[in-house]
């Protein structure tokens, strides 16, 4: 952490710990070794281990308990939330995607950018080890289906395999009814593209993801943002309320760590939710992306696990968690399987076979469980030291949400600071940001941030996130700034 | 080729010369070894040899010439081809695909049917081996691209291999301007949605490929069937005609090897098509699909090289040359390139890295061209065993294609047969054929078939071919067929 030539032993000692915290081997809460053991492992004194220990709280990265010994720091609770749900205006309206969400969120960025556009775990948070070994092993046993045309619905074996990991999602799926796709916009498209047409509307949260918004003006439909709670998601009241006067088609839904505020929705919800999508016969486009990066097993269980008459579509993908180069994802779409089925066999007629056959060795394997605890180990001491950094840079007034997992934080900036002029002022300093407006299709969130730490997560990207609450703060101050 | 338990040994030597002309080592016209040098070869009397060589005679796979020995026979040319263009309507209409289609061109067909409905070469046709060997090296060297998302437009070793196989099509094209695709449906979908608006008027070639008519479908867009020649393809004059009354926004042309047709549209023609989408401002959506199964040089040379003002899209991809189960196809869009760009990256994000860098060490390899002759020849052999076998037990009448190249054959039965009906009379026999009505938007080409010979082609093919031809003699002798 130090760019001293050679720190003091006690920084060393703290450095390490620091690191096994950051990924994942020390989780939240975990006890850390004895000052006596650890000053045997390092041939030390035991005051220099203390010495490192006392670095180690000062970082908030440790709390002693009396007589206990010292643990890793649970979850920080000492910043304020954003506590109301968006009010975004009643009536459905065309998409209009403006140029910055794309330049901000599109995968093409400067290479000498520091970035916080990105939720998705970057190659070192990850194991291409693994998934190589089990590629090779694909292509060298099923090598005769590398010159054939894939089944468009996905190979028989991956499809069993992911029937089997949907039961961690609460879901009992037929594999016949499960179809393998390149991702899971790409389940999401193919599942827009089945239950509406050009002009329908389609619901959806409000803050919600950028890309939610471009495929709904590529697809022509009309988009209703419904108020969504940052701790709890989607309002079903207000979603209610719009069934009741607008032709509602569909709803694009993430209840499990949404984009970008990290709610999570109650499981008495998703049992409602399923009802009403019932009763009204609309579908539930659900997005479970970020399920097994939630903390709490609970928060794994899908809304379609409640889903009694076929009317959630389920879509998942394993680019945040396994392998985004694999180019692999999946959905079950209830009554509209069918129709899926046939635009996805024109659209691309289906995914490379060993890759599929790859990903079922990969999610029925073992260990694939222990390294879901690890990433999220990792992803909770992410953004343990972004919130600890948040607090401590950002002017007075600064909310910061505090989703249970994944890799995102959204932030509430005090009345009247512009983030879209802050995320200028960070672009001239070379940080990328992303203003809350491009979640939302009319320029609200305006005071808004949101803060992904998937890309990469050094000394220099915490310096840059201390910068980012620096020029906030200056911002304020300037009373051009605040007049914007 | 026999089933007796032991061949007379000149049989024996003429299977195995028949085998040789059927993989494509020995092409057509090529010259045979002669009676002496095989005689020795084989250890047998001349005299043995001569019969195998008369064997091969019969069965119209050799000719022999006076004073120069045997050849593979060349081009068989006494079956009558189509000749008039044909007369689709003058009015766009909305697609409405029928399910006969979807069922008969579908991908999961039954395993235990002898099928015509495909005109991509099987694995037996192409490598495997040399495919998988690729792919291996690509995940060896490039394993951290599995943990990454890819860059959405493709991996720039690609674009650039890509580049440099466009030369063979007669284009310069830059790399930077390649989007690479999961297969050459997606990139036409892609082009479609880049330069139509739902209602829009698509103009295509009558008959056409059925997933044109089903992806025109999808995305809600009215199709404009213009007249097409059989041997030369769309008429440009019919379109002219179309431009001059109808808003078309876009043309899908396949310019080499038409699918149904065999079709090839002259050079001058070309020319002339780019020089018209230029002059009325609509996008020419060209698929090069077939362009390397092309029997001659000149045909591979795409309307896209004549292209001046970025009219024409340019659509491939190597499923029906390489290696369809690593699904990659490309695009060049011209003018619309930022408008693909930005619905592809919403649409999937890209393919998976590594395999695009098998695939672009795959076509720069030295012996692409070779296996590329190879296939050619292979495919030519099929062509001609199946006009052969039309030629003895299709009703007389029937017309038949003579495309230069590919797996596909174009039937005109006499009038009054009705090949819907004698596609349900094959499928009765576990034989499956598409009838021609599928590939246009309302019933015409009721009398027409389509043969491909893709899937397999073993001597049941054969057997279930010459009985399809039996079957529609027996319903040309049956007034309630004709009445149809």
């Amino acid at each position: 952490m130090s760019n001293d030539e050679a720190p003091p032993l006690y920084q060393q000692i703290a450095g390490q710990l620091a690191e096994l915290v950051r990924n994942g081997t020390l989780a939240r809460g975990e006890k850390l070794p004895s000052v006596r053991e650890l000053a045997r492992q390092h041939g030390v004194a035991q005051t220099t281990v203390v010495q490192a220990y006392h670095w180690l709280e000062d970082a908030r990265l440790v709390v002693a308990r009396p007589r206990s010994g010292f643990f890793v720091a649970p979850r920080p609770v000492s910043l304020p939330e954003p506590t109301a749900a968006s009010r975004p205006q009643r009536r459905p309206c065309e998409v209009s995607v403006d140029w910055l969400g794309q330049r901000i969120l599109g995968r093409s960025q400067p290479p000498d950018l520091i970035s916080f556009s990105s939720g998705t775990p970057g190659p070192e948070m990850l194991n291409p080890d693994r998934v190589r070994r089990a590629v090779t092993r694909a292509v060298q046993r099923y090598r005769h289906l590398l010159c054939a045309y894939p089944s468009s619905t996905g190979q028989e074996e991956a499809r069993r395999a992911l029937a089997r990991y949907a039961v961690g999602l609460g879901c009992t799926l037929d594999p016949e009814n499960i179809i393998v796709t390149s991702g899971c916009m790409d389940s999401i498209g193919l599942c827009l593209r089945a239950v509406t047409q050009p002009g329908d509307v389609v619901a959806l949260e409000s803050p919600t993801h950028f890309s939610f918004l471009e495929v709904l003006q590529s697809l022509h439909l009309r988009a209703l943002e419904i108020p969504t709670h940052p701790r709890h998601g989607l309002s079903l009241d207000a979603l209610q309320l719009a069934l009741d006067t607008q032709p509602v088609k569909a709803l694009m839904v993430v209840p499990t760590l949404s984009n970008p505020l990290g709610a999570c929705m109650p499981q008495a919800e998703r049992r409602r939710l399923a009802q009403m999508a019932a009763r009204h016969g609309f579908a539930v486009i659900e997005d479970a992306i970020y399920n097994d990066l939630a903390e709490h097993d609970e928060m794994r269980r899908t809304v379609k696990s409640y889903d009694t008459t076929g009317h959630v579509m389920l879509c998942d993908s394993f680019s945040k968690t396994l392998a985004p180069g694999l180019r692999l994802g999946w959905v079950e779409a209830g009554r509209w399987t069918e129709a899926v089925r046939g635009i996805k066999d024109l659209q691309s007629g289906g995914q490379s076979a060993v890759l599929e056959l790859a990903l079922a060795d990969l999610i029925t394997q073992t260990g694939h469980a222990a390294a879901m605890r690890q990433l999220r180990a990792q992803a909770a001491a992410r953004l343990d030291e972004a919130r600890h950094a948040i607090a401590a840079h950002f002017p007075p007034g600064t909310r910061v949400s505090d989703p249970p997992g994944g890799l995102l934080l959204w932030l509430e900036l005090p009345r009247g600071l512009d983030a879209v002029r802050l995320h200028e002022a960070c672009l001239k300093e070379r940080i990328l940001i992303a203003p809350g407006t491009v979640f939302s299709t009319s320029g609200r969130f305006r005071n808004c941030l949101r803060i992904g730490m998937g890309s990469d997560w050094t000394p220099q990207h915490l310096a840059a996130l201390r910068r980012v609450g620096d020029l906030a703060t200056r911002m304020l101050e300037l009373p051009q700034a605040r007049a914007a």
